[in-house]
This record gives structure tokens, C-alpha cells and sequence, in this order.
């Protein structure tokens, strides 16, 4: 039997520990044997001391070891594939990659999080559609990939419980931003559930939990490991939130926007990113083509039409209404206009994020109930010139003072220059 | 209302803390409103982080709010004096500096600990005396220290109560061996307590928890500052505890040779440190003498049998048995003989100490029994000569095997030479 004191104290004197200690040090948290106390100090010697590769690998593998795995692949006769984000203001990434990569012939099965943040986070999004049901039993998860191509649910309580367990103990001790607890954390979620190869994007920038490039190379270099170490492929791309990804920030304005990518309507920068995730997606796949040719593929499938039924299909699979006007739309919606002429030098991501949460788009606290409706599209971004009197973006609020309030954050958080500003492309460098 | 959360984060992060939110923190969590697990995590992360002098001493003020506070001196109408030693192995100061003190007219009133330990802390060493009682209620407390002089009980469950569960919890989380918690923990209890003036003596050694002497000169400043901050005098002695201090290790052991040092018949090692301690206590008192007179008057106490009588009277106050061969005595009594001629180069205290535990006399987890008969009687120390054959200890056990295993201890616990080592003295630096 292991003493959780001593480990706790030989990782806080900086020294590398056994696997087997590890091991029974998560598991016998998972089971409720360590108690939270011992966990949180164990996690803040993390924070100071981190963790060696080894260490990091071990403690994956235990918290996967702590519930139920999956065998998507088997249970389908298929190579699946997944995909993550780190998260970041107007992700709405994988709502337009699922439906895209399902209508190529690639089975997408998606376990996503609630999570804290400016907004909600996917399944919060989906469940802005009327009716649309995030939590399916495993069965119904897996009858759904078979026969639309495409689900994404919430992740199930005995999929990674060490993780659940984990994660809500270190939100409350300042243990959250570690690199290997983090890594730890996506990973053993990914490996329980299946994929046989992901694609990972981590977002750097003011609204990113990575704030720069260093920290990001980081954290995507140790989930490489970490899959590579469990046998998965896997590509991490670093991408630009620096400013919001696409227009839309808020629930059911992002699920709108997503469907405009799926459309091929969708803003430039996002759709970039989607349809290169795409493209590394169904290279990984069982269909043996290369990523060019995925690329093809990804945008014929919008170009066609396919996409857009692919994601009709999906969102009335789990029991949304797919209609166009299903979505709720906010009372008050006031245009902010430009201040002056001139360049958009900077457009903060966390401003934006920011004014969207205060709005009511996001939760601070976990039982903070979340209002799907409001939020804020931005027209102008980075680099754009603006006239005076022209719109920059639009807030969509309950009331006109909640609109007013918000105008007034989102012009905050833009900045002009009589210049254009250097640009940055969304895709900042691919890591694999 | 503070967020204990954000209060981990800054001092994680290296932060001074406010007083009021540090303060806040303390009292909620000695209240039972901040959780265990928000506490350990902060107690590692100050453990990395350290506390300014300001934080330990708003971390010292908030423990000592957190419970009652006693007047002793006012109770009495004099002024108080206490000593506190940091432990270690054969020390039975306290037990010799109470009667001796009492003896010369100064009122002393000592809360004592049990604590971990090689062998148990001065309440398991004066429960060794038959029908001692260390559990008066406060009353009975000020009332002995009125009549007789002296009185030492357990510490009361309302006095520092954040110290009782900080102390337990850290104890487990492997968050003790921090200077400003130690400090904190040490000081509050003196403080609460009531002592105007205290006497420190800081351990510094193997078979101590401080193991350099810079460690123990950093405890003990910041255990001056605590004490002056309050507006109490202190001095702290920093003392040897390389090897044990006098000859007897273990509880019944001990507390015969706290009396033959009140009787004068003493080891001269701890007899030097008992005195000089009293001198200490008594150049403090209300007696209006310096420390030279303070050293007479306790030695003539000791020469003419006050301090003797007045052991008789504390013990029985108590409820103990105060007659010589009262105190319990082991069935198997060994003489360890040396193996060859030589000096004395070094006697560990910890390896003493070790074998004194696994005879019995200590406790390794809070609910072990203690057996207060059992320990260790070294006669030779450092510097000795000794011949071949010659006793260099009696180890005093419950069996036979118990006595043999103890012995190769206590064996291995000696290194000889054949020229006399370097002498350190017992008091090696007085900070004040």
C-alpha cells in the first residue's frame, strides 16, 4: 500500500516516481481512497516540480485505467478519427468539421466538454438547437456514428472518472495550468474514447489559456508524446486567438455561423482552419488518401451540398429541429458603429470574449445557467479598413441596457491604427 | 468574501497577500468553511513560495484569533515566563526547568504537545508517572500555578484551533518543514497561551528537524520576530542535537533523569542547558535580576533541595505518584558492550532515537500505543574513551529479541577512533 504523504513529498523535493506508485496514487484517488486534501497538494509539488515524460505517460495511462474505454474503431469495422481543441473565443470548429469529414465517408464520433469559459462550450452550443440532445447512452452513441456518420455527445460519468474527479479539484486549487496535468487531461479523454488517430489545436493568444507561441509548442509537443506513447497518430495545429476565430461569439450565433461554413458561407479565417483540419482528418483516415486530396474532398462535399445534409441529418439524429429559424434569437440586436476611420490594428479575443460572457453566453461559476440567444458577431477584424458611422459588429442582448454595456466593451476591445497592422494567419505553425 | 482559490493562484504565483484576505483564509478555514483541500494546496504552495514576515505574522495573529486566549500573568498578578524547545531525542529539558524555576519563586504554566516523534513529547513522558494527570481544565491550571508554582497539562482544545488542523493537515501533505508555518504554529500556541516572556531552544542535528545550523538560525529569527511583533521578550538558544541530549531516551526513562538533574546528579550536557535556560527564565521574571543571579539562584535551588520538593509537589498536584521507584521499568535490562577500545567519534541521535522507537517509545502514527518503560541509557558520548568491553549503553526492552535487535541499533548508532574527536558543545549559539 502506497503512503500518499511520502509521494507527495518526494515529487515537492523533485524526484521522479515509480509507475506503480503513481499509478495507485490516481487510481486510489479515483476510487476515493486519497483523499482530496493529499490530491491537491500532490498536484500544487506538480505545479512547481511538473512531471518527466515518463511520470506524464504513466499518469494518462492511470486515469484512463480508473473507467471504461471504448473501441469505436471495432465496434464499427473502422479507423475513427477525433479531433480537440484547447478552446478559445467563437471556436466552433468541430460543429463544422463533423459534418463535413461524416459526408466524405469518415465515421466522426465526438465526446465533448461543458467547460467555463467566455462562452459555452460545444455541447452548450448544440444545445441552443431546440430539442437537440447531448447526452446518449454509448449504444445509441455508436448505432448513431454506424448510420449518420456523425455524433458528438457529452462525455459519458465512466468514461476517465479520475479525470472528472481531478479536473474539479484542481479548478478550485489554482492547479489547472500545468502542462502534463493538462496534456494528461485531453489525452487519456481521447485515448478512452476510441480514435485511432486526432488532430489537436491548440489556440494561443489573449483568449487562449496558452498565451504564447513557447507555451503552446509545449503543451502540443507533450500530447504528441502522449498519444505517439499510446500507439495513436496524432498532428497538433497552433492556431491564432488573438483576436475571435470567425464573427460569431455566443451559443446559437456559433452554431449559425458553423452551418454557414458547412454551407461554404462561412468567414475566411475559420473556414481555412476547418477545412485544413478536415484534410488532416481524412488523410488520417481509412479512405488511404493523402492530405491534399482530403482537402479536395473536404471542399467538395461543401461545394456539393453533401456537407450541409450530412449536418440536417446529424442535428435531427439527436432529436434537434435542423429548420432554418429553430435557433433562438435575442430581443435586442444594436449594431456598434466605427468611432473613426481607419485600420482595425488589434481586435482583443478576451474583450470580445469578455463583453459575450457579461451578456450571458457564458458560465463563471459551474451552475451558472447560460442564455443560448445573446452574444456579439464582429464584422471588422484585424487588418480590415473601416469608415466612420460603418458597423464593427453587432450585439445581441436581452435588454438595451445589456446591449449598451456591451457596445461599449467590444469598442474596447478594438484598436486603429492609420496603417495597416502585420498580419497573422489563423494557422500558426503545424506540429507533428 | 475572499475566493480561496484566487488567494492559492497569487501565492502560487508568488504574491505578498493582503492581511485581511491571508486573515480571512485562516479564519474560514478554522471554521469549517474553506475546505482541506483548498488549505493543503495552499500550504504547498508556500511551501515553494515562502511567506513575507508580514504574511507569517498576520498567519500567526489569525491563528491565535481563532481561538480563546489566556491571561495568565493577569490571573496571577506576575509576570509569565515559558520556554519551547523544537524537540529531539532525550530531551527532557522542560521536566528539570519547571521545578527549578517554581523553586525560585517564578510562576511557570506550560502547555505542552504529544506529537510524533522517536520517542513521545513531554505529556507522554509525565503520563510514564502513575496517576499523572495532563488534562486540567483551565482552572485547575491557574489554580496550581497560583499554589504550587507549577503546572504542565496538555494544550486545551480551544486555544489555536487553526494550529490543531493546520498541524494535522499538514502533517499529512507533506507541507511541515516550512519555516514561517512552523513558526506561526509554534509562536501562536506561546502567544495564545499567555507567556510575556519565552525562552526558545532550537535543535539543530541529525535527530532534529532542523539539520544545519543556518536552518536553525533562520527558525529562530523568525520565531523573535513573531514573539517581538506580539510584544513579547524571547531569546533562542540554538543547541546541540547531533547526539542525544543527556543519557535516557525513552518516556519513564527520562523522567528519572529529569529528576536526578533537579537533584543535581545530572548528565552535565543537559544539566549546562537546564541552567542556562533557568538563568534565562529568571533574568526575565519579575524578580528584577540579571541572568548571572538568575544562574546562582537556580543552582542553589538544585544544591539545596528546593527544586526537589518542589518536583514532589508538582507531581502529586497532579495526581501522580511521586515516590522513587513509582515509575514503570522494563522486564529485559541489556548492556550493549564495546566491541573495542577507542574514542567516541559521534553517537547519532536519530539512530539512538530509532532504536528507542522501535522498542516502543515513540509513536510513528497518532494512534500508536506508546510503552513508557521501554529506551535506551547511553553512557558513553562523544569524546569518551572507552575499552573494550566496557558498557557503552543499556538498552531497557520488553523481550529478549526485542533487546538484541535495539542493540545492534544503538551499535551502529557509535563510531570509534583512536583520537579523541573535535568537541562541539551542547549550546552552540544564544540569538536574541
Amino acid at each position: 500500500m502506497i503512503r500518499p504523504a511520502e509521494l507527495i513529498q518526494r515529487k515537492r523535493d523533485g524526484a521522479e516516481l515509480p509507475d506503480d506508485e503513481l499509478t495507485e496514487l490516481v487510481l486510489g484517488y479515483a476510487r476515493g481512497e486519497v483523499p482530496d486534501y493529499q490530491m491537491a497538494a500532490f498536484c500544487m509539488a506538480v505545479f512547481f516540480r511538473g512531471l518527466s515524460e515518463r511520470e506524464t505517460f504513466v499518469l494518462t495511462n492511470a486515469m484512463i485505467a480508473s473507467g471504461v474505454t471504448i473501441d469505436l474503431g471495432g465496434a464499427l469495422g473502422r479507423k475513427v478519427v477525433d479531433k480537440h481543441s484547447t478552446g478559445g473565443v467563437g471556436d466552433k470548429t468541430s460543429l463544422a468539421v463533423g459534418p463535413i469529414v461524416a459526408a466524405c465517408g469518415v465515421p466522426f464520433g465526438k465526446m465533448s466538454g461543458r467547460g467555463l469559459g467566455h462562452t459555452g462550450g460545444t455541447l452548450d452550443k448544440l444545445e441552443s438547437i431546440p430539442g437537440f440532445r447531448t447526452e446518449l447512452s454509448l449504444e445509441e452513441f455508436v448505432v448513431q456514428v454506424r448510420d449518420v456518420g456523425l455524433a458528438i455527445i457529452g462525455q459519458t460519468a465512466d468514461l476517465v472518472p479520475a479525470d472528472k474527479l481531478l479536473y474539479g479539484l484542481r479548478d478550485v486549487t489554482a492547479t489547472v495550468d500545468q502542462v502534463s496535468l493538462i496534456s494528461a487531461s485531453i489525452m487519456s479523454k481521447k485515448i478512452a474514447g476510441g480514435a485511432q488517430a486526432i488532430v489537436l489545436d491548440v489556440k494561443v493568444g489573449d483568449g487562449a489559456f496558452m498565451k504564447t507561441l513557447d507555451d503552446a509548442r509545449t503543451l502540443a509537443a507533450t500530447m504528441l508524446a502522449i498519444g505517439r506513447n499510446a500507439g495513436r497518430e496524432v498532428t497538433c495545429l497552433l492556431t491564432d486567438m488573438d483576436q475571435p476565430l470567425g464573427a460569431a461569439v455566443g451559443n446559437a450565433l456559433e452554431v449559425r455561423e458553423a452551418l454557414e461554413i458547412v454551407r461554404g458561407r462561412g468567414p475566411a479565417d475559420i473556414t481555412e482552419l476547418v477545412l485544413t483540419a478536415c484534410a488532416k482528418l481524412l488523410a488520417y483516415s481509412d479512405l488511404g488518401i493523402g492530405e491534399a486530396e482530403g482537402r479536395r474532398r473536404a471542399e467538395a462535399a461543401v461545394a456539393d451540398g453533401t456537407a450541409e445534409t450530412t449536418w440536417r441529418r446529424w442535428i435531427e439524429a439527436q432529436g434537434g429541429d435542423a429548420a432554418d429559424g429553430a435557433l433562438p434569437t435575442a430581443p435586442v440586436v444594436r449594431p456598434l458603429l466605427a468611432p473613426a476611420s481607419g485600420f482595425v490594428s488589434s481586435l482583443s479575443a478576451v474583450g470580445v470574449g469578455n463583453a459575450a460572457a457579461h451578456l450571458g453566453a457564458g458560465r463563471r461559476a459551474k451552475d451558472d445557467e447560460i442564455d443560448h440567444a445573446v452574444g456579439v458577431v464582429v464584422h471588422a477584424k484585424r487588418g480590415d479598413r473601416v469608415e466612420e458611422g460603418q458597423p464593427l459588429a453587432d450585439v445581441h442582448a436581452r435588454t438595451e441596457d445589456e446591449a449598451e454595456r456591451a457596445s461599449g466593451e467590444v469598442l474596447a476591445a478594438y484598436t486603429f491604427g492609420d496603417q495597416p497592422p502585420a498580419m497573422r494567419s489563423v494557422l500558426l505553425e503545424v506540429v507533428d
